[in-house]
């Protein structure tokens, strides 16, 4: 879809998500330029990497948008980190996908600004290779099937006035637009309240090291952390942490708090992953996040006290649904939204107070707090067993000896050639 | 089962499992009191805590054995080792549960032993709750479905004559047998050459921390760990580990000179889980193993080079089958070997080289070498994607689009109520 | 566990399950003889074999017990199956496991019963090789982990007294208890409102037909049934089923007609299956359930109107888990109780009326009513299509390339040795 | 892609896949008129409805192309379509997906000609809403990434010319191209040696019922079928069939005669689904597959034989693997190569007869012949228990009470409210 298709089919409102960077300067410049009437949004994740968000705003208009204003996720995004906590989510098995769970947590928060605007259309500076371009789709689409999407990016006008960043910067210089300075990185990152990403440029070569050129967005490399390990203690009330040291938060307080003690550490900063892209090609990145990463952890030590063998597999198993969904922009869809609900029993049964100790880019179980106060913990040591019964070893034996009879038929029946396998 | 019934059955031949401590003293006293004739093997799997395997055999003897020797599995135990970092099967997704690859090296290293002997019976010292009852049973059945199992903790005379280990020890100490003096441990530890847990006693109260009375047996802990990072680079070739830092070594020398490499280190030192034993309840360990930590890592980054996400997705069922076969002791099980076949043509693709990070406690990726010689890997930057064609943002429309039909079809027919689900 | 053991602990007062036939008048009367104080228990679960369930009481306390009861178990069995249904969990991928089912809804409805008969020892005639026991066993605990259970077919006195049918006979003729005279089956089976199974005896065999020896009991063979095709329809609302052929009945009325109308046609009827027990040995069965199959059928193409591939996957996934679950006896298991809720956003969107074609043992797909009006219903034909936009030719071209990406990128990397695998 | 850029890139010459229809000739004409050189390639993959195949070339010619020929694909269809019963992969869980099968055998068998004609482009009639395309891209670039696709279906210039099927007959009678007289079909119908699929058309509305309007390609509805059961035996050998009534057969013929049988029957005739097609569209298809129908349930027969618990379980979680990555065109992909790897053990075990009774449509298991000279059968009647030693009931009773305490401990603990969950 290009720019005269939307002008041909009288479509001069357009709303826009926007970061306030390079990308949103040329693109709604560029858009004004061509004749669209703009309304530029852009919503506050709490991007660490933005000093002054409220400044946005006047950039925008300053290209030539007619409406511009700031909208404020962070609540939103807070909540849906928890349900990827709650869900353990990461992607490939590797990393908290902060960036994914971002997107989703964009389009929710622009929806209601289309009407008032008079507009069906969205746009965004999101490139044609990425993952984002496809997030921003299915959220729009899922949420109100009505809005559609440009994305300059794929327009091959935009594409020939811009073949590179070189010429977006001439552009925006030409016109005076206030575009911040910003001494060219060696490679890109996004950034917001729950974690960073830094990838392309240099990070695509993997025969390099990141540690020589990337600096950390959230705290310190673990190398350049603390000598010394804290103790911190972090509780959880039916599925959401409520406390830190003692002291009650709200969601974006503890992610807050959390990055800032556990970045200091070094805790989930420099997590590498080579992963899957949804278009099928390969990317690196290097990925920072300390409060999903302490949280996240915290978590899973209290599903050990509550989830038995059976739960563990029915967990892990929609837990790699889930983590797939969010990285392909599937968080609006049936399926995420079905299989959220179907963790709902199991964040309900988390509660619990779990001291760490945080230590040079890792998180290290302590101790925990109460035990015989934490409902549905299944974990007996010695002298709780003694409610369950007597364990009889005579009961063993016969345990063993059914086991025994599969394993001996097994061995008269099936053995393959090679034990060794 | 107890030895009366034994006796009856005039099954006076009895082969042992024996690690030449408290227990097998005791048990191998006790029955060759009762009349057995007993020979005694001691499978060499390089228990880092024993510095003298040789001399168990001379203590067993004194214990009563008629016949003891040593068989060395620590090839055995290495090429299982690798197997499980083929798949890389963490136990609930956790930890590298090298106490439960061990225990069927140790049965099919004894097997062998039986008929020269005329015996159909093996013993050994395992409990009647923990998993490795289990595992020597399974293990026995499915490599020969005509040797039984005899185990003394679950002979209710055996049990009436040792209600704990004080029993034990006087026991020994009246019969002057040859335990070694061994200062009151507050907890239980195995080790072998992969690694080392740490369980029981002063350990099943979760409310203390164990860092303040566990020491670690084959490294430090990270906060004891050096304080300067280390470099290290390990070269794979279709699956197998072959050199360190441009060093060409055998496996066992591998897993050898990397547990010592990351023990100083802490590397996989402190793994913390409270895990599901196989007869349903819940126990907590403290794992070390520094080589399988750093050589699973390695492997992990170069699968990220090969899988791409079905292949991937694939991987990880069958990592999390094998996981819990090897837990449950079914390694010489039809599945265990179908699984394990099944993956490899994953293995025979991974090769190259990879620079390490060591570092208080963890592993970093540093950087590849020569990635053009790798052979499988679908890893491509920006230069090799042109090899693909170029990448058309016009397709990338396409591509959205067709995902935009499915995802407008949901959000028209399947809105659920709440969209935060 | 023996007779002796609970009369040494004081536990003269039992609570049975009892089914009213031999087994039963024979534990009955011999643990009254023994000294206990029996209250037996008959669930009504509308066993078609039954004719006269009220008589059981009589029988039973003709038999020694001090007080009998019948409770009615059907609605309750109603809803396990309706939820079976709704999980699409056949066993092993094969048939309606509805006796699995009826276990747990026997044991959750005789619970209150035993608190006015001051007992804390549930006895029950299953046998100690079957699933039946563990089923009992587990659904007790969980509903009530204070109750015990007592196994008159695992105590090796009683075993001693009954070695096999034919003195169980003899024992109630020479009391002259009431027992069914009944002709030698050559299997035996097991039956309720839901389904039926044949198995043991020569079932056993499976070199012989089972056809030239089995009586259906809720229906014909297929070949035996009406040589003409009926056409009925069945409506459903939010996941459950409302009317048939436009008449609206309760659920229990829905299966006792469906089980008339499908029986007649040999629907379900006959299933055949080699099963996996729990205890690791395998079974042969016949099983019938007209109604769940017609059911289940009816339920499985509306999910194909409202599951996309990704709600498929899910699905599949938890349907496998709830089916082995069941199985096993874990109905009233954490994991039960949160899978299935895991599955109730998607019942509650199975809404509508389909038609059916029912002929010699099988059910077809006729057609649809009215699909209009049906939520969630992601299907569009040609014309509906039209509401998501015209599906451009340019955008498939894309989304292949962009997949060719990928392809060729496996082509010239991955290209293992042999094509045809 | 249009045809224009072919020519402008110099491509002139096209090797096509065309199976002779309207669509063939209408686009080899065309084609032929713009510049092209055509090669026109059929594979014969025992289409059951082309009673003449070599007859296509001759056709092809008058059309326009320089070079036709046919080429067999016969055996290489057959030997995926086993490997596909070996994997039991039915595309969501319901029907034996032929068309699936086949696509990726034409491709493959028609590499080998493009170098001759100079050629590195190959054409097809494949529509752009369908599998079919993907599944021609992704065989080709996965096979040999050198060669891409043009599909006229996706050329804008093509569709310009040929808006609907009207055009396309006025196309060829003007130009008296040989053309096959066909009455219209209210749907389309794909068919070769393995089976068949009807859809689009009329089928596309699910409000009628298709028994009304398609005839069946490879047999008889069920109610049209024989009177009469009919009993036949199939003899397979290492996973691979061998034997029908006692006579060897290949696998071409094994196919031939099944559908033959089969087909009188009704068996596999009639198959309805509402699929989830790669697009994200749904589409409702009726299926035919007599030889598939018969191969797979005996397969699955002799599975229950051999699979325990938890080998069924991997088995179940490849076969979906499978059937998902053939439905989407994967067949050549490292993930389906390493998948019917990781099953090649289990085929190896797949031996025995099993007489199999035919009726109405459905296929029943009567018996199994010599089931003791089937090796790895884990089947044991109660007579090969006992090679098994005795089931001890005291084990039993060990074995519940070991389970009981996870049971125990979970009712005392996590009771969730609602116990009918």
């Amino acid at each position: 879809m290009n720019y005269k298709e939307l002008l041909n089919s009288k479509n001069f409102n357009l709303v826009g998500a926007v970061s306030g960077g390079l990308d949103s300067c040329t693109i709604t410049s560029w858009l004004h330029d061509k004749g669209f009437n703009l309304k530029c949004i852009t919503v506050d994740l709490g991007q660490p990497d933005e000093d002054n968000i409220e400044s946005i705003s006047k950039r925008m208009k300053d290209c030539g948008a007619s409406e511009a204003i700031i909208i404020s996720g962070l609540e939103k995004l807070a909540l849906f980190g928890l349900k990827v906590i709650q869900s353990q989510s990461k992607y490939e098995g590797g990393y908290w996908n902060t960036t994914g769970i971002a997107r989703p947590v964009t389009i929710a928060c622009m929806l209601d600004e289309f009407d008032s605007f008079n507009s069906s259309y969205l746009f965004h500076g999101a490139t044609g290779r990425g993952n984002d371009q496809i997030r921003f789709e299915l959220a729009t689409k899922m949420l109100n099937p009505n809005i559609n999407v440009y994305a300059p990016w794929r327009d091959e006008f935009f594409l020939q006035d811009f073949p590179g960043r070189t010429e977006m910067i001439e552009y925006c210089e030409l016109r005076n637009l206030p575009i911040k300075s910003k001494s060219d990185s060696r490679y890109s990152t996004d950034a917001n309240l729950l974690g960073l990403t830094h990838e392309a440029g240099d990070l695509e070569n993997i025969e390099l090291s990141p540690y020589d050129f990337v600096n950390p967005g959230m705290g310190v490399w673990p190398w350049d952390a603390k000598e010394k390990e804290e103790l911190i203690s972090i509780s959880w009330k039916n599925g959401t942490p409520t406390h830190i040291n003692g002291d009650e938060y709200n969601l974006v307080e503890i992610f807050t708090l959390l990055n800032k003690i556990g970045g200091e550490h070094g805790i989930g900063i420099g997590i590498h992953a080579i992963e899957n892209r949804f278009l099928g090609i390969k990317s690196r990145g290097i990925y920072e996040s300390p409060s999903m990463e302490i949280l996240g952890e915290t978590y899973e030590f209290l599903l050990q006290l509550v989830l038995d063998r059976r739960l563990r597999d029915y967990f892990s198993n929609i837990s790699t649904t889930i983590s797939k969904q969010i990285y392909d922009g599937f968080w609006f869809d049936t399926t995420t939204s079905v299989a959220l609900n179907g963790l709902s029993k199991i964040s309900n049964m988390i509660s619990g107070t779990i001291i760490l100790r945080l230590y040079k880019g890792k998180v290290y179980f302590e101790r925990i707090e109460n035990l015989n106060e934490i409902n549905y913990s299944l974990y007996t040591d010695d002298s709780s067993m003694e409610n369950l019964g007597e364990f009889n070893h005579v009961d063993s034996q016969g345990f063993v000896n059914i086991l025994g009879l599969n394993a001996k038929n097994l061995g008269l029946k099936q053995k393959l050639s090679d034990p060794e396998n």
